[in-house]
């Protein structure tokens, strides 16, 4: 069933979220090629392209978050206890990735 | 005149190959959204994550090398020199931006 | 005792190979100002700073896949089941770090 | 003769500064290999990382700007045009090592 199965990957809570942050992306990827074939300027185009490759790090963070924490639980820590572990790992990760 | 404002960018020798690069993205990027709505595995779908970063970057250091040579031949510097000393450029950016 | 304190934080079987990365990381740090200060060549001396950021990924991959081993076997996750998981998302970390 | 070497290479202005923020790097990672000696939780071990990291771009980026000043300068672009282009470039590429 869908409902299992989705609870099985983790990520359900958000998956309305996620979608809509990526069709987001998908425009602005659009509006990048928009950009060039309209010959804007390099650095304004670059600049769209960090804030793509940024917004993706936000979405890879929100997947590895539920993941982890579907993770911890299933192995049968409480679920307070992985929430915080969760997010103090995820937070390593942002900083890692963003650095 | 869209030929002279186009080469005052600098990127129009490889601009139809950026927009197809682009066009691909969006599609990458609409396939990440379909994978989350079908609860696909997490770790599949930030692989996807991972590749659509990675082929931003390629974008961002085709456009820079684009901006790079043509600030360096405005500049006065003859075609070769420019294009050599860019190249050099662009591959200590690559370097940087991957690690 | 330290064996006790050294197993809560998850790093200790890799412990020495930890800080002997961490010793060469600081001589190419150290070698990275001799460069400067020897006016070497600009690209060259780019190339072992990316090195050096590599080098510090490979550091927190590291910690981080202990850690995350450690959160899921203290959560009583069995060894095996906790590990292969670990090893997916360390994988899947490490490919949105490069990226 | 020493003078004309820095001049060439391009970052004899900011080369003291460069030297300096160098030593701290070595310092910090100095300091990451006793936090890990001394079984320090890996998060906080983990911040320090992403730190050297974050100092290692700014030394990448410190560089970069002076070679790109210099080769343009060396093109014969005058003297503000290549500030005020490199100034650009280099916002452009730290976005994108950042992101």
């Amino acid at each position: 069933m869908i409902e299992t199965d989705t609870s099985s990957h983790g990520y359900a809570p958000q998956k309305d979220q996620l979608i809509k942050r990526l069709r987001r992306i998908e425009g602005q990827v659009r509006g990048i090629a928009k950009m060039v074939d309209e010959d804007r300027y390099c650095i304004d185009v670059l600049q769209q392209v960090s804030a793509v490759k940024a917004a993706m790090d936000k979405v890879a963070l929100g997947l590895l978050n539920d993941h982890v924490t579907h993770c911890m639980t299933a192995g049968g820590a409480d679920d307070e206890r992985a929430r915080e572990a969760t997010a103090e790992l995820i937070g390593a990760v942002r900083r890692l990735v963003r650095s």
